[in-house]
């Protein structure tokens, strides 16, 4: 019996969504399971970059998110007001949750969730922050059984893209928003991710995971990055620094088994050494580091933002809640393994020879200093189909001259061969290296 | 009800594992509910560094993995035959394992799967690959809704650290490799990490994860890094690389529903671009990243090896499986959500004013050129009891002095009633800056 989700919202993340489950080959066999029943959206003449069967798509959004063949609600349609009116419809209705919106979790978490333990359902989150990186995931899971101290990162890929250009071009913020605007990278009102709002819903979230208790969203503190100037800037950098707007949670009391910490939770533009290893994230990516005891640091980085990120987190949602609805259908029976967490693979991939590989070489050879060296390891691999980007003569050892090659991207085997010849020539005293280049 | 667990083996990954599971305040309250019933040693005359209850420690291996009321085996003995023959005979007693062992699972995988599967007991193996780094689960899990094109990595520590080495100092393979050996960071037999074979392990296992079939750990290319001499990483250098031993699994063949892809699988010392992410990752550390379509690259970074972070991923095993345990304890009663995805949070985390937190400041003045502001600043910020790391005049914006002050840890309140005194001076003309330093 397959899983029926029902999904609010077909902008740009609802058809990168729609797009993922409706070409499901090459990814995980449960997401054949998935039938996407109903899809909601605001008006039916806007085109579309999906095709979905007729009388799939609706503007009733209610009737979806009440609708008794529906397990699970996908609510992609952002904003405020309606979009938790819809989340705590379809909990009352018994269904679970997928949302992507940070805003409304980070100001109705409490309500929502007490409402879905109530209702035995769950809502997930894993595209509210870092977009496709999975990181809720293991702050719930893997991560938990640390006591975490610290949660830190760059979680909005606007203010990152615009910091990022201040310092390569060094320009003024008001000119880099502007082209940033008209390339898409920031919104026509870019408010809330200039002010740090956005990042501020996104470390509330991270902390209430990180630190297992709630978090008041009007308790955490957020400053922008307008008043970041190019002249701080420069400064930064000759004081060995970059500015990241970065969110940041920490504990600030002992652990102890009776109370819940205290924390600070705070977003604001911050000298950051060059050394850190969040120093050198640039442009739109987003990167969260987690410290906690035993484990010490880790960082996860990856795309922040985009329709195939943020699709690829709300599908990972999707996939959790259908191996947990799937094993529960099993259940009478004797196989109820979630299919998730056991190995479902029987049968072997086929490896590649590294012969028949296409890589990229790099070379060294010690030559006798006779004329027209190089010209006949050009001929030679010539005479492969070895492509090269650079042969170098670079220096002498002894009476031996050295000469470095690298190769375009060249089939092994061939390129194998043809050192074979090179090894008879004259001139080559050996080759003392031979690395691969990525 | 308790989940009760055994534990074969007790040096540094099992005694970390052991005092995380002891002391578990301010971590998943999942874990409360392991009970630590039996450990296996080789012997019991060797000092401990944990203190476990007397009885509870054992010669006997066999007893545990067959005892009716263990539900759960660790596996941290290491080594292939003898783990091997331990995990089938847990799985045959119908126990679930976690195990850290990845030379085990690359080679005998397909059998104690199968083993596995028919039994209905699940084999957890987060830590067989990047130590604390949560990898195993999210593409297990969250990445697996992408087409996977790419895992690649710097998995092996102890090489990584050799080569960083050899990088930063220009010495030679066996200088820096007779030190690390010394320090710790080799074996005394250092063939498995330096010939790439721990590093072929581990990629086979990822590669099996990451693209749905099983993997013939003989058909994995490896090579190591003996062959990596200084000069190359010089030249490497100058050409805009650096060296670095990766592994590496590609996807070789389009994507079909009928059939497993082809994959190039490999080990190998490598020119990689210093503006590539792996490029940074030095010492000790791994880092795994993950290119797949439609979400982009991800990269996971953190210890790759070390008791803390190994018991980090070994207890996120046995985590895992004690909330899928429990949810099925309960599954007769109404309350069956999985504790690991539902919310469990019910009382909010105090937040601390961001005026009494403490934190490093950078200021930026302009200041009427009189003689001693500098020295004005320094005793109004001694008053208040801010402690400053540096001061500095950068040069003038028109008639007025730029000075630059970047300050110790201090408390934000007592900060700012220092600044305030300071507006009031004749000599500042404004303050145009003011950001936090990480």
């Amino acid at each position: 019996m397959g899983i029926k989700i029902g999904i609010l919202g077909l902008g740009t993340v609802g058809a990168g969504t729609v797009q993922l489950l409706l070409d499901n080959v090459g990814r995980h066999p449960l997401l054949k399971e998935v039938e996407i029943c109903r899809v909601g959206v605001k008006s039916l003449d806007k085109p579309r970059t999906v095709e979905l069967p007729v009388g799939i798509i609706t503007t009733d959004l209610e009737a979806i998110v009440t609708d008794p063949q529906i397990d699970i609600i996908v609510e992609l349609i952002g904003g405020i007001d309606r979009a938790r009116e819809l989340i705590l419809k379809a909990i009352a209705n018994g269904k679970h949750v997928v949302t992507a919106n940070k805003a409304v979790i980070s100001r109705f978490g409490a309500e929502i969730f007490t409402a879905a333990n109530q209702a035995g359902v769950y809502v997930m989150l894993e595209a509210a922050v870092g977009g496709g990186i999975p990181v809720i995931q293991p702050l719930k899971q893997s991560l938990s059984v640390n006591r975490i101290n610290t949660v830190m990162g760059i979680v909005n890929g606007t203010t990152n893209y615009i910091l990022t250009r201040m310092q390569t071009e060094g320009s003024s913020f008001d000119d880099v928003l502007a082209d940033a605007q008209q390339l898409g990278y920031a919104e026509a009102d870019p408010t809330a991710d200039v002010e740090g709002w956005d990042a501020a819903d996104k470390i509330a979230i991270l902390a209430s995971l990180a630190f297992g208790g709630r978090i008041n969203r009007d308790e955490v503190f957020s400053e922008g990055i307008r008043q970041v100037s190019k002249t701080d800037i420069s400064y930064a950098d000759k004081l060995g620094f970059v500015i990241k707007l970065l969110a940041i949670a920490k504990r600030c009391s002992p652990v102890s088994p009776s109370s819940t910490p205290t924390l600070s939770v705070r977003v604001h533009p911050t000298f950051v050494p060059k050394t850190h290893p969040l120093a050198s994230i640039n442009g739109v990516y987003n990167a969260i580091l987690v410290e906690g005891e035993p484990l010490g640091q880790v960082m996860f980085f990856g795309p922040g933002a985009g329709a195939g990120a943020t699709a690829s987190a709300v599908s990972s949602d999707i996939l959790n809640l259908v191996a947990h609805l799937k094993s529960r259908q099993n259940s009478d029976t004797n196989s109820h393994l979630d299919p998730l967490l056991a190995c479902s693979h029987q049968d072997y991939c086929q490896i590649a020879p590294v012969s028949e590989l296409e890589a990229r070489f790099y070379a060294r050879f010690l030559t006798r200093d006779q004329s027209g060296v190089i010209g006949k390891l050009g001929t030679c691999f010539g005479k492969y189909g070895v492509s090269l980007e650079s042969v170098v003569q670079t220096g002498f050892q002894g009476e031996l001259a050295e000469i470095v090659v690298v190769t375009h991207d060249v089939q092994e085997g061939k390129f194998k061969q043809a050192l074979d010849e090179i090894r008879t020539f004259e001139a080559i005293h050996s080759i003392p290296s031979l690395l691969r280049v990525i």
